[in-house]
């Protein structure tokens, strides 16, 4: 599976890129005065193989969350049941993902990666209805390896953007990187066949870009170990204080991450490998989700930490794939940074936001949508009758 | 009108602000894990005056428009002719203002308040329509200042965001800078008082934030020397290379900047008398355009170096005006960054645009709009179950 999705993504269409830069010189604006904007859509118009390339839209934002056995350690103040009671708010709408999906417009799906605790009952309009499909494990079940992975339903957010559910428990949590790995390589590729999974029916359904989401209380502490292990990086350098950690449990964290690499030595050159030893499953999904939108092409808006890792795992697994990213913002996390600097990504909104969920990613989707559109609808300066320098 | 207008515009509310700061804490997030968004919407809160604060909608762009005798001296490659015809492009929709308006749902208005040259025909159906208003005075007309400054309409884009058009010239482009005082005092005076009816009408209409633009070709070489003035920097410091000028042109524009503020010498102290020697229509529009949105407690959205240099003018004759402004993007332009940090804002966005025309304002806009959506929508620990720290 995992073969034949890399062997599909391949590298920028330099010849749309140079259309959209030809076209950008002939509107009605002083060459370059776009800044980043223009070097953005010039990047999607490769990415499509046509100039203008599309309007990406609609949006859809798939957060994927998991629980991870390293929590044991004490790496976060948070108990373990808020990634369940959080994946309950997100279907319930209460969010922010959620507020900023409904200004945008964007269709919002959670995918029950590795959730350790039962999700919460939930408004039985908003949530059993939409997992409601023949196709979907029981709730709370885990999916059986030895099986096919869960068939990821093709359904789009309700009209009114209800989230939709899907359920693809691959575990119960991850195991504690510092004692063991934290999954098996089967584990990983299942929940990469997931992610890719999910990339393709969303595209399939409609959607114009994809935006990565995550949730899981501990999960940055898996995303340092994975972006130290792919950025060559230190702990200290690339471990933060998540969503809130005092001077002690922050020392705690950098100790743990350091602990776990010691412990597996991970390869970088083995992403699967890396993935298995200290990621969490919402990171392999993920992995999987960027590179079924490479495959696609079709643009992958990342978020925060979290999403980082995961991108720097999927460049490892398919260099190409970086053609079909854009840094939707710098996190507040100093790993996001360093794994956006090893990606050589510059993120559009760098407003200290560090909360994912996909929060970030939304934020900058105005900023995609408007350096397309400038290539869609702006006057050339024929057309306007407007004069050149 | 000026002495009565500073006066009504008055410091944040701290209660409301304290309210805000208090739902924050008890929204499903980590204290603090939206950033820069947090403190935004915290300031929105204080300048509505109630907690949550009116969503930033809808979004009204005024894009002022006026030509500069300082052209003569050979600051920029772009013929004069361009200003007129920019303002045909934006009446035709063909402008990136235009498109990134469409996107976000604001309207567009566009005040010719000293374009020197005739406007180009354009479409009857979307202009001659918009301006066929009693009160206007007629294309190209100056306004008479012996009489009453015109009325501006209060007409909202149509629906399907067709540009409005005000023509409310004060006079064909500002005089030469280096060689004589630029406008005079009552030019001044009237062209505050049209973009203060401006946001006026505009708030009446409707609109829940208001969006700064400019056109004008040479225009950065008055804001350059606005902004010199106001923050004591040099002309080296915050001049910049605005459309696109080369090494050449670029040492005359300092020069330029620098001869005209040896030959006046403006008192930063006499905000009114600085706009007259060196400044232009446009900015002293944008200034009463700033200062009426304020007295309104309506957020205004600054754009770029034009904007910033009108909001250093308002911040000096009103410096509570400073909480309703909220900056948009860092320009390109040196003058930007150097007068967002004097009036101590930090902008949204920061991706190198220098185009103008209220482009980088809007980009901005629905980072404003999820800022204060958060504070409406998003739940409370306590209703979504969630368990905190």
């Amino acid at each position: 599976m995992l073969e034949a999705l890399i062997t599909t993504i391949r590298p920028l269409d330099t010849e749309a890129m140079a259309a959209a830069r030809l076209l950008h010189s002939r509107l009605t604006k002083p060459a370059g005065s776009l800044g980043a904007l223009e070097d953005l859509s010039v990047r999607l118009a490769g990415l499509a193989g046509v100039c203008p390339p599309p309007l990406p839209e609609p949006a859809a934002v798939a957060i994927f969350a998991g629980d991870h056995g390293v929590h044991a350690q004490g790496v976060t103040p948070w108990p373990r049941e808020v990634t369940a009671q959080m994946v309950g708010n997100f279907l319930a709408g209460g969010a922010v993902v959620n507020a900023f999906a409904r200004q945008t417009g964007a269709s919002v799906t959670v995918v029950d990666i590795g959730v350790a605790t039962p999700l919460p009952d939930a408004d039985p309009t908003t949530v059993d209805e939409l997992t409601a499909l023949d196709d979907l494990t029981a709730p709370d079940a885990l999916v059986d390896l030895d099986g096919p992975v869960p068939t990821v339903p093709a359904r789009r957010s309700a009209p009114d953007n209800t989230p939709a559910l899907i359920r693809a428990r691959i575990r119960a949590g991850t195991r504690d990187m510092t004692v063991e790995p934290a999954l098996t390589r089967d584990e990983v590729l299942a929940a990469i066949e997931v992610g890719l999974r999910t990339a393709d029916e969303l595209v399939d359904a409609g959607a114009g870009i994809l935006l990565t989401g995550d949730m899981g209380i501990a999960n940055t502490t898996a995303a340092a170990a994975l972006i130290a292990v792919h950025t060559g990086a230190t702990p200290a350098e690339v471990t933060g204080r998540g969503t809130g950690v005092d001077d002690y449990t922050y020392a705690r964290k950098v100790a743990v991450v350091t602990a776990a690499l010691a412990r597996h030595r991970p390869d970088p050159a083995d992403p699967v490998g890396v993935l298995a030893a200290v990621g969490g499953l919402e990171h392999a999904a993920l992995t999987g989700f960027i590179l079924g939108a490479a495959a696609r092409r079709t643009p992958v808006l990342l978020d925060g930490v979290s999403t980082v890792a995961a991108a720097l795992v999927a460049a490892a697994l398919a260099p190409d794939a970086v053609g079909a990213m854009i840094a939707g913002h710098r996190s507040a996390e100093p790993g996001a940074g360093a794994g956006l600097r090893a990606l050589g990504l510059e993120p559009l909104i760098d407003l200290g936001l560090r909360l994912g969920e996909g929060t970030g990613a939304l934020l900058a989707l105005p900023v995609v949508a408007g350096s397309v559109r400038v290539l869609h609808e702006v006057a050339t300066f024929d057309a306007a009758g407007v004069s050149e320098k």
